[in-house]
């Protein structure tokens, strides 16, 4: 018979966030520990992992723990490693197997997919995707990251890698140097980073002298929020552009998959109609007339505290 | 016990080909019957297509028959019906529901969609893609189309629309202005009609004053081909164009379904390495590390002349 709890873990460059959960997305026990563990220290922070997952378990009993969902960044679903994971160290320069040796460890199925995939799963079991069988799931953080659902599944592709939608090409010609070695990428404009980074492109320019980002050291993209906020016109410019850079990128999402909804999460979501009404415009001019109006481009409907354990915790269902 | 045939109908503009096919991708018979019914005579040329399918059914009896499968120009596996079909007249204003009308009229289970669709499952069942549970299919014809494969089944997305890549951006700014009514899709440029304007623009240019091409009246991508065979600069020029605009766009939907292979097919692809290497190598330019060398790009091994018929048929297996 099924058992009433699962466990999610959320690992990230810095810390891992593990909760149990039980099947209506309430978090009964949850705790933070450290991500950081040296390049040959990976079966150590594996062991801390499966301690903290028994002990937080002890009290509904390990034995009513269904499965573990993992969402890390590079975590591969085919293979159930991370590799060539640049902010792990012990993930780096090797392939961990995560997914077997926590197995072994825990005596329960583990699930192991990237961040944006746990998150895509996430919406559909607990948040805003409910009962929906095709939408994209669009993370804004320090990256963008995308997670793909076709007919109720997620999309893994041939080798486990599908949806970079971060790294298609937003822009042809002279793009953006994007991290990844590519230029051009939507990342490169819609990140956290890219919206500080547009901010400060456009500061010098006469237009936007009078803007209180120009008071700003080190601008970061919750100042151009916290300055769009108060109507100042550069960072309400920020936006906008910002949102066309998404938007027309979602025209060829929607190209691709037909889906029902984009489910836009992170950061930069929070800066509500600020980004979506320049999304949702710059997306319904550049969709195909048989999808014009059809498409919702909507916020995640999972707390941004929750959502990390809740997308990892999906998965082991 | 399932039956030993099916029966393949791809509907084209002008004419409807139909053909009774057996499991190894043989066509036992075949004949072409014409499209070309008038604004009500959708039930017309249904029935047209059902007595030609009995009849060439009749060697080897109606019972024989498993069933049907139908590509059409904006063919709907949801709906099935076919309808906005621009070059139907008898499907143009109004939906016309082929699946139930022939399921009724010939007692088999018929299964229709778009003909990119029905040529990435006849890829799959007969052709290049044998055994590939990943790949995308690209039709290069008169238009751009694409049928997208994952996970061993076709993506139809929330509407059964999904898999529109030919309308995916391919120039953003004073991009060719599409049939569809956008500006600077992929199929404004990798069509056939693309490949004859993009030779027809580029004429004028003093570069190109002693190709064969300037005795030619109304430039098709046949004579580009002819001429690009001969050496032609310009005709060369305007395939390693053409490649470009493919291999970087393709770049892009692999970041989407991390596909094992694009399967490319229809008159253009015949033109072999000189449109292949350009898509190779603007592919490959413009992949995410992880991808590099690892994607190939394939001709259909399908015949031309018995493509549509086997994609069709495959279907209704």
């Amino acid at each position: 018979m099924d058992k009433p709890y699962v466990a999610g873990v959320d690992i990230g460059g810095q810390t891992t966030k593990i909760g149990i959960v039980d099947r209506r997305g309430d978090i009964v026990a949850q705790t933070v520990i450290t991500s950081k563990y040296g390049e040959d220290e990976g079966e150590k922070f594996m062991d801390s992992v499966c301690d903290t997952i028994k002990s937080l378990a002890s009290n509904v009993g390990m034995d009513q723990i269904q499965g573990v969902g993992i969402g890390a960044p590079n975590g591969n679903y085919y293979t159930g490693c991370i590799a060539f994971a640049p902010n792990l160290p012990w993930a780096h320069h090797h392939s961990v197997p995560v997914k077997a040796y926590m197995e072994k460890q825990l005596g329960v199925p583990v699930t192991l997919t990237n961040d944006a995939n746990a998150a895509a799963v996430g919406e559909m079991t607990y948040g805003a995707a409910r009962g929906m069988k095709n939408f994209i799931m669009i993370t804004l953080g320090t990256g963008v990251g995308s997670g793909i659902i076709v007919n109720g599944e997620l999309v893994y592709g041939h080798d486990g890698f599908a949806g970079e939608l971060g790294h298609t090409c937003a822009v042809r010609n002279n793009g953006r140097q994007c991290a990844c070695g590519k230029q051009g990428c939507l990342e490169a404009y819609a990140s956290a980073i890219g919206v500080a980074r547009t901010a400060r492109e456009w500061l010098g320019s006469d237009k936007y002298e009078d803007s209180v980002l120009n008071d700003v050291q080190e601008i970061t993209s919750k100042d151009v929020y916290e300055a769009a906020v108060k109507g100042d016109k550069l960072a309400l410019d920020v936006f906008a552009f910002t949102g066309k850079m998404l938007g027309r990128q979602f025209a060829d999402f929607v190209a691709f998959s037909a889906p029902e909804a984009i489910v836009v999460f992170g950061g930069l979501a929070r800066a509500g109609e600020f980004i979506f009404n320049p999304i949702k415009e710059s997306m319904e001019a550049n969709l195909l007339p048989i999808w014009k109006g059809k498409v919702a481009v909507i916020p995640s409907a999972l707390k941004e505290s929750d959502a990390a354990i809740l997308g990892a915790s999906a998965l082991a269902w």
